[in-house]
C-alpha cells in the first residue's frame, strides 16, 4: 500500500494563476476525498487568514469519508522557543488529524537564510516536533531541499531527520524543493536513509527537470511508501509531481495499492472537474487523463488499433475513466473515419452508400479547411446533415455586424433576425468586439424559444488562419462549448471571421439542442404558430 | 557528446491540432539549425506530398549550417522485396543525408499488424536497409515498440537489431512507442543491448506516463549516444520526450555537450518561436523555458532568493535564455531587454533612464497580453515611442466597419479617416471579412501620401486567444509584411479582433516608413497642406 498525500490546496496554491476561495477550496477537498487518496494537506493556518477560515469550515462538515486532513507550518524561529512562537501556537491549536512542519536540511541554506548555527537549526526541529507532540496526535516532518543538503553534506542532512526522529516525529518527508535533483540523486539518497531511520518516509517532488513523476517513483522504488503531489501537476514554477499520472502509474505499472478499489477510474474526471475549479485550461496531452492522451492520428497506427488496442496504447483508457478517439486528418484515412462514424451511427454499415457518402463529404470539407480532429459536435452534425438526419431547430435568416471606435468598453453591435418553425425574432445585442455581439445576440434570440440555451456558454474559441495571404486568407474558428456539465466542440470555415464563428455557433448551439436539451423544449418551439413573436 | 535528433517535423506532426505548411517546416528547420541540433528528421516523404515538397524545398536551400536533414519511411511491405517497393523507392530517390527507416521488433506485433512470420519481418528489416544502403550513404534503423518487445521477447526483440546491423545500418534507435516503459525497464535494456549490438544506439521516448525525459536519461546512462525528440515535447497522444528539457538536463546536469558552444541560451527564445509557428500556447510551467519556471510567488522563496539565487532556483535562468520573475514586486529581465534594446538603438546606455522607461513600458505592455519575442517590428516601435522618437506618418482618425451576409464574394465594407501633416484624406474598400476591408482601405488611404506603400503586402496573419472566456477574450493578432525585399512582424492585442487587427497593421504600415520608404517620399508628404486633398 503506497499512501496518497495531495498537497494541491497548500503548495499548489503557490501556482502562478492560481488564487483558491473558500468555497474553491471545499469543493477539491470533496472531489480529493471521493477520489480516495490518504491525506489532503489543507493549508498553512500561520500564514494567511483563508487557511484558517478552511480548517474552521472542515471542522464543521462531516466526517471524510477516505481522506484525512493535515495543517502545514514551519519550524520555530531561531533562537525562540517552540513554546513561544505565535506561529506555531496557531498551528498548534488549528483542528486537523495531522500537523506537517517544514525545516532546514541543509548547512548551506541554514547560514545564508536563517542566519543561524548548524546546531541551533537542529534545535529548532527537535523543539518544533516535540512541542506539537505535545499537543497533538500526528506530527510529520517536511526536510525542505533534502536533496541538495544530501549532495552537499550528508551527514549534517541526517542529522536534521534523526533530530525530528528523536523528538516522536512520525514519519518524514523527503522534499526536493527546488526540483533539481536526477532520479539516480534521489534512489542513492532515500537508499541511505532508509538504512538509518526507522520511522516512515514519504517524498514530495517538484517539476523544474521536468523528473518530479520519475523522481517520485525512484524513492518508492528505495524506500518511500507515501508520495505527496498535486490534481493537474500545479505548483510554483514548473508545479508539483503531478498526482493524476503517479495514481495510474503505482497502480498499474507498480502494481501497488494507493486508492479504494476501482476509485482509479474516476481519476480523468476529478482532474477535469479540479481544472474547472482552479479555472486552469487543462492540459491536453496530459498522460492518462489529457483529452488527446489517448487520441490517434496516424493512418497505420489507426489501422493497426483497430486490429488491437495494445498496438499503440499502453493501457486500457477506461481504466482511468478516460476515452479512445480517432482524429480525422488527412492523415488517417479510411479506417479513422470508419471508427469515428460507427460510434455516432453504430447502425450504418461500414461499406454502405451512406458511409461512403460521409466519407465524400468529409473529404470535401476537408479540402475547402475544416478539419474534424478537434471538432466532435460538428463532425456528429455533418454527418447527421449528410444523411438527411440532422435535425432543424432554427435558421438564421439576416444579419449585421457593426464595428466603430467605441468611447465604452462595448465596441460592437450585432443585429440577427432567426426563424423556428415559421416564427421570426428579430434581436440585438452589444458585446466586446464583433463576434461577442453576434453570439450574444444569436443565444439571446434563441432563448426565447429555447429557454435552456441560457445555461450554455463558451469555454475557449481558437482562431486559425489557414493560408498565407495576409487578412484575406481562410479563417478557421475553433469553439469549445459547455452547459456546465458537458462540453462539446465545434468548427466554422470562412474568408471572413465573422461568417466563420458565426458557423461554429450555430453548430455549437445545435449540438447542445440535439443532445442536451430536454425533449419537452423542444417539443413546445415546434408548437409555436407562424407569424412575429410579438405584433 | 551527446548527438540531438530533432523529429518536430515528423513525429511531432502526428500531434492533436499540428497542420504544418510548408512555409511553417521551414521556418521551423531555420530556428532548429540556429539553435545547433545535429540532425532534422523531416517527414516521410511517401506518405505525403507536403513532405516531398519539403525535401525539394530543402534541397534548393544553402547549406544548413550545423544539422543534417533526416527522410523516415517504412520497412518494405510483406512478401515484396524492397527493391520492389513504391514507397522505399520514394524514400530512396528523396534528397538527404540520412535514410531512417523504422520496423517492428515485437513477435505479437508482427502477427497482429504485419500478419506474417516473425522471419518475413526480420527478412523485411534486412533487406530494406539493404537496399537503402545501395542507394544512398547513410542508413538508420528505428525499432519501433521496442521496450515492448524486450520484455515479451528479449531473443526475438534483438534479432531484429541484429539484422539490421548484419544489413549495414550505421545506427539503431531503441523506440518506446507507445511511451509504457518505466525508467528501470530502459535502463535494463539499454544495457543488455549495448552488449550484443556494436553500432551506436539512439534513444525515442513518448511520453505516456510523463516518462519521456527520464526513460531518454536512462538510456544516455545506459549506452545510447544520441536522442531523440521534439520541441515542445509535441506529439501524438501525450508527446514525446520534450528536448526544451533534454538539452538543459543534458548540459547541466549530466555535464555532456550537445550544442555548439553557448547556444544552450537560445533555447527559451527558439521555444516561443516554434510555438508561435505551430499555432500552439506554450506550457508556461515547462521546466528551464516555461513563462513561469523561475517565477517565484511564496514571500519567504523571494526573501530567500533576494539573499541568494541557488536557495530556491535548481540553475541560472539566463543558462538557457529565460530570466527570474517576482510575482510579487516585478523587478526583472533587464539583461535580456538591454540585449535587444542595444541592438535597436547603439547609443543607449543599458543603466541609463532611458532603458529603464523601455523596460517598464514593455512590462507594463506584457502585462496586457503583448508578446514581443516574434514581434520585432513592433518592439523597435515601441522602444522609439517610449523615448519619444518614434516618427509621426499618420493618425487615423476615424473608422467604421460594417459585416453583412453578402451575395457577393466581398461581406465587408470599411471606411477609414487618416490625417497626415495636417492633411486629412477618407476612403472607403471592401473585402473578404472586416480585417481585409480594414486592411485594404488602410493601405489604400495611406499610399496617397506615401505610394511605396502600395507594394507592401501581408505575408500572414495569426490569431490567438488569450484567455479562454469565449469569444469575450483579449486576442492577440501577429502580422508578417513584406515589400517584397524586406520582412518584419507587428502585433496588436485588444478584446476587438478589428481593433487588435488594426494595432498590428498601423505598426507594420509605421516599421515600413521608419525602415523602408525612401527619404524623399517622406519628405514630399510632410509638405503636403493642410486641409483636404480634393475640394
Amino acid at each position: 500500500m503506497i499512501q496518497i498525500s495531495d498537497t494541491t490546496l497548500r503548495d499548489g496554491a503557490q501556482a502562478e494563476g492560481i488564487s483558491f476561495s473558500l468555497d474553491d477550496k471545499l469543493q477539491i477537498l470533496k472531489e480529493l476525498d471521493d477520489l480516495g487518496v490518504s491525506w489532503i494537506e489543507g493549508g498553512n493556518p500561520a500564514s494567511n487568514p483563508l487557511d484558517r477560515a478552511f480548517f474552521e469550515a472542515v471542522a464543521s462538515l462531516p466526517r471524510l469519508r477516505h481522506a484525512k486532513i493535515a495543517a502545514f507550518g514551519s519550524t520555530c524561529r531561531p533562537h525562540t522557543a517552540a513554546g513561544e512562537d505565535e506561529a506555531l501556537e496557531i498551528l498548534a491549536g488549528t483542528q486537523a488529524d495531522l500537523k506537517t512542519v517544514f525545516g532546514k536540511s541543509s548547512r548551506s541554506q541554514v547560514s545564508l537564510v536563517l542566519r543561524c548555527s548548524p546546531e541551533e537549526n537542529l534545535r529548532m526541529i527537535e523543539d518544533t516536533v516535540r512541542f506539537l507532540k505535545g499537543r497533538c496526535t500526528s506530527v510529520w516532518y517536511d526536510a525542505e531541499h533534502f536533496f541538495d543538503a544530501f549532495a552537499e553534506d550528508p551527514d549534517y542532512a541526517l542529522q536534521t531527520l534523526s533530530a525530528a526522529e528523536a523528538a516522536g516525529a512520525q514519519r518524514i518527508i523527503l522534499c526536493d524543493t527546488n526540483g533539481g535533483a536526477l532520479p539516480s540523486d534521489v534512489s542513492a539518497a532515500v537508499s541511505y536513509v532508509r538504512e538509518r531511520i526507522c520511522i516512515p518516509l514519504g517524498i514530495h517532488c517538484h517539476n523544474d527537470c521536468g523528473l518530479a513523476v520519475a523522481n517520485s517513483l525512484a524513492a518508492l522504488e528505495n524506500g518511500c511508501d507515501l508520495v505527496q503531489g498535486t490534481l493537474c501537476g500545479i505548483g510554483e514554477r514548473c508545479g508539483n509531481a503531478d498526482l493524476c499520472t503517479l495514481l495510474p502509474l503505482i497502480s498499474l505499472k507498480l502494481h501497488r495499492t494507493c486508492l479504494p478499489e476501482g476509485h482509479l477510474s474516476r481519476l480523468t474526471h476529478v482532474s477535469r472537474v479540479a481544472a474547472e475549479i482552479m479555472n486552469i485550461v487543462p492540459n491536453e496531452n496530459a498522460p492518462f487523463v489529457g483529452y488527446s492522451a489517448f487520441a490517434h492520428k496516424g493512418g497505420m497506427h489507426i489501422d493497426a488499433i483497430l486490429k488491437n488496442h495494445s498496438t499503440y496504447e499502453q493501457i486500457d483508457p477506461e481504466s482511468v475513466g478516460n476515452q479512445r478517439r480517432f482524429l480525422l486528418s488527412d492523415q488517417s484515412g479510411r479506417a479513422g473515419i470508419y471508427a469515428r462514424l460507427g460510434k455516432i451511427l453504430p447502425d450504418l454499415n461500414r461499406d454502405s452508400k451512406e458511409t461512403e457518402a460521409v466519407v465524400k463529404k468529409l473529404k470535401e470539407m476537408e479540402a475547402d479547411g475544416y478539419t474534424y480532429e478537434n471538432a466532435d459536435g460538428s463532425f456528429e452534425l455533418l454527418a447527421l446533415d449528410t444523411l438527411g438526419r440532422r435535425p432543424s431547430f432554427f435558421r438564421v435568416l439576416d444579419y449585421h455586424v457593426l464595428s466603430q471606435e467605441g468611447h465604452s468598453g462595448k465596441d460592437a453591435r450585432a443585429y440577427l433576425k432567426i426563424e423556428v418553425n415559421g416564427r421570426e425574432e428579430i434581436n440585438a445585442a452589444e458585446g466586446d468586439g464583433p463576434v461577442n455581439a453576434l453570439d450574444l445576440a444569436l443565444r439571446k434570440t434563441l432563448a426565447l424559444f429555447y429557454p435552456s440555451i441560457a445555461t450554455m456558454r463558451l469555454k475557449d474559441f481558437k482562431v486559425r488562419v489557414l493560408n498565407s495571404q495576409g487578412t484575406a486568407s481562410r479563417v478557421r474558428v475553433s469553439i469549445e462549448s459547455t452547459d456546465g456539465i458537458h462540453l462539446w466542440k465545434t468548427v466554422g470555415v470562412h474568408s471572413n471571421i465573422i461568417l466563420a464563428s458565426l458557423k461554429a455557433l450555430i453548430d455549437s448551439v445545435d449540438y447542445m439542442l440535439t443532445k442536451y436539451v430536454p425533449a419537452g423544449e423542444i417539443h413546445s418551439a415546434s408548437l409555436a404558430q407562424g407569424g412575429p413573436a410579438a405584433v
